[in-house]
């Protein structure tokens, strides 16, 4: 297997920040994906994306493959040329939407059947199938293998069966993908919360060997606490020349915290999601634009981030927009909330190659903490 | 009354192309001005905007008043610095939409009493107050006078009875904006489909004296025909030395054919509403993205347009975010159709310039034609 190359130029504890080279562009990490669910990153052009500093966007293999199907996008030159986005792409396996997007799912040791959330049209998705949706008809460039969630809390016994189907998943998507030279494979860690399950799951995982590895079960409601106490020791238990990454997170402070923990790789909607629901994220955590204290308040949201969602725009009028339900309001905010994380994650990866993540992890910390205590 | 320049460059047969000079810039005529409703032409940033060659914008007094307010508005600065457009801005009356969105409205000869839309509570519009919200609170640089507008078909003595109103309310709109600078108001035709009330009203405004006069009462569902025919005599009526504003058209057909009897600006909200509805306007007419045909169709819109939305986006790629409803659908097709209106503007502008325009407008009717054909 041809894994792209990943360098590690510092580190700061457990924390690293490099370089993943891929033929289509580096990606520096710590590194946050936005989410192009149904190939568009929503409200937003590519060039307005790029302009926010993301080195690569994630799709979803679910709503591709439904719609305009992966076939499609194949005879169309791709999903980079369909969507207008030449640098890289991840597409997770689609398995975690057909969890919890459609009603109707069969899980067997050979594939997920479900029925489309759009037209109740049956579908299946085994390991085989993933891999062919997303390496040889998305043309992905990071492909993800498909996993078995089990939603939070769970039995260590559902939990267990869980992650020994996943790394048997991980070991036919590996077979089905063999060896490229220009598209990465990376393997999912499951093992809920409990420890000894995550180690199984790293050991079976490395003993098959990826590009890279996920942590994955980490965004199905079990809340930062939990969430922090398994970073706690399963970034760790992976491999530490390969990139690792933390799927389905998340907010700026579980972005901290997960960076600090030796985590490389993020996605998350919430940064457009949120902005389609007249939320700015900042750091000093996160404001309604359609609070009434807007209303006449003539600063941008960040005169730093240099896009003009965030620089030139003043909440009064960006109040307006939200409170009109105009959708240049959503565009805005989505823009300028992209453009925060990306804003967060060129800042951790300075303080990790300054050394000095422990002060920036503790101001950040003060900041969150001291807007959550004015917002009380 | 200090008027803007207005340099007529070419004539060919009744059209004219030239120049109207503002403080704020020029505005190359014929013009077609995209709608900014409530501070936003819908979907789209400013920059958006400005790159499909728009000189003008139109806000809508009606609109503004009602929310974030006039007041508000000039408290943040005016209407340019509020929505970050500096190039100039046309404001309308605001009675077009008291009569067309407002179900209890007044009129007496003093003013027009309406209940808000948005929450019911109670307004008034006078031709003064017009005059303020538009010159004083929204800092228009083009204002218009308030009129009275009737529905067609009206009677004779309807349509007599509101045009004699709009010329007493276009004295009082003259006397209340007074002698300016920087700012240009412009008085409005009435008279229905009746050229000798369409006289009369030529020859009371331009007693008063405007620095542009408007064609109006023709956006209110009379079809193509009617207005043609009122178009045959009605910009002659008005001062050749000024420019003509045909309110609220329309159509490329219309705006053709207006511009060939010597109309110089318009306005109209249809290339972005037909935009947040799956439609795209083209020289063959409009076509509906949503079309199964387009599904895996490669070709852009029109790659003679050097805007993203136009020369670079597939059919098929459009085709998809139509179908999914995805907000980058309404916005890349919202922003192809007023590029497209600026380029059907540029064309119009070229072709009197070099005294082609009936050559110009026999190919673009056949295209049309054909168009109409080949979809019945």
């Amino acid at each position: 297997m041809t894994a792209f190359p990943f360098r590690i130029q510092a580190t700061d504890g457990a924390a690293r920040t490099g370089v993943l080279a891929t033929p289509r562009g580096e990606i520096r990490t710590p590194a946050f994906m936005p989410v192009g669910t149904a190939g568009t990153v929503k409200a937003l052009t590519v060039e307005q994306v790029a302009e926010t500093g993301a080195d690569i966007l994630l799709g979803n293999t679910y709503h591709l493959m439904l719609r305009p199907t992966a076939e499609r996008v194949a005879r169309l030159g791709g999903l980079h040329k369909f969507m207008r986005w030449e640098k890289p792409i991840l597409t997770d396996s689609g398995g975690f939407q057909v969890m919890s997007l459609t009603k109707i799912a069969k899980v067997t040791e050979e594939a997920v059947t479900f029925q489309s959330h759009l037209d109740g049209s049956r579908h299946a998705l085994s390991p085989e199938r993933s891999i062919e949706i997303q390496a040889d008809l998305l043309g992905a460039d990071i492909v993800m293998q498909l996993d078995e969630l089990v939603a939070l809390p769970a039995t260590a016994e559902r939990a267990a069966e869980a992650m020994r189907r996943s790394a048997r998943w991980g070991e036919r998507s590996k077979n089905a993908f063999g060896e490229r030279d220009s598209q990465a494979l990376f393997g999912i860690q499951q093992g809920g919360t409990d420890e000894a399950l995550r180690r199984e799951s790293a050991e079976r995982l490395t003993g098959i060997g990826f590009d890279g590895y996920a942590i994955g079960g980490l965004a199905v409601g079990e809340g930062h606490a939990a969430m922090v106490e398994v970073l706690d020791y399963a970034p760790a238990m992976l491999p530490a020349e390969r990139p690792r990454y933390l799927m389905g997170v998340g907010k700026p402070i579980d972005i901290v915290e997960a960076v600090a923990r030796g985590v490389d790789m993020f996605d998350c909607v919430l940064p457009t999601r949120s902005g389609r629901h007249g939320q700015a994220w900042s750091w000093a955590g996160s404001i309604n634009l359609k609070n009434a204290r807007f209303a006449e308040d003539e600063s941008p949201l960040d005169d730093t981030i240099p896009i003009p969602a965030s620089r030139d725009y003043s909440k009064a009028y960006l109040h307006h927009l939200v409170k009109s339900e105009e959708i240049l309001g959503q565009v805005l905010l989505s823009w300028h909330n992209l453009a925060f994380f990306q804003a967060l994650m060129a800042e951790l990866r300075a303080a990790i190659a300054e050394g000095r993540l422990a002060a920036f992890r503790r101001s950040f910390q003060a900041r969150a903490q001291a807007a959550s205590d004015s917002a009380a």
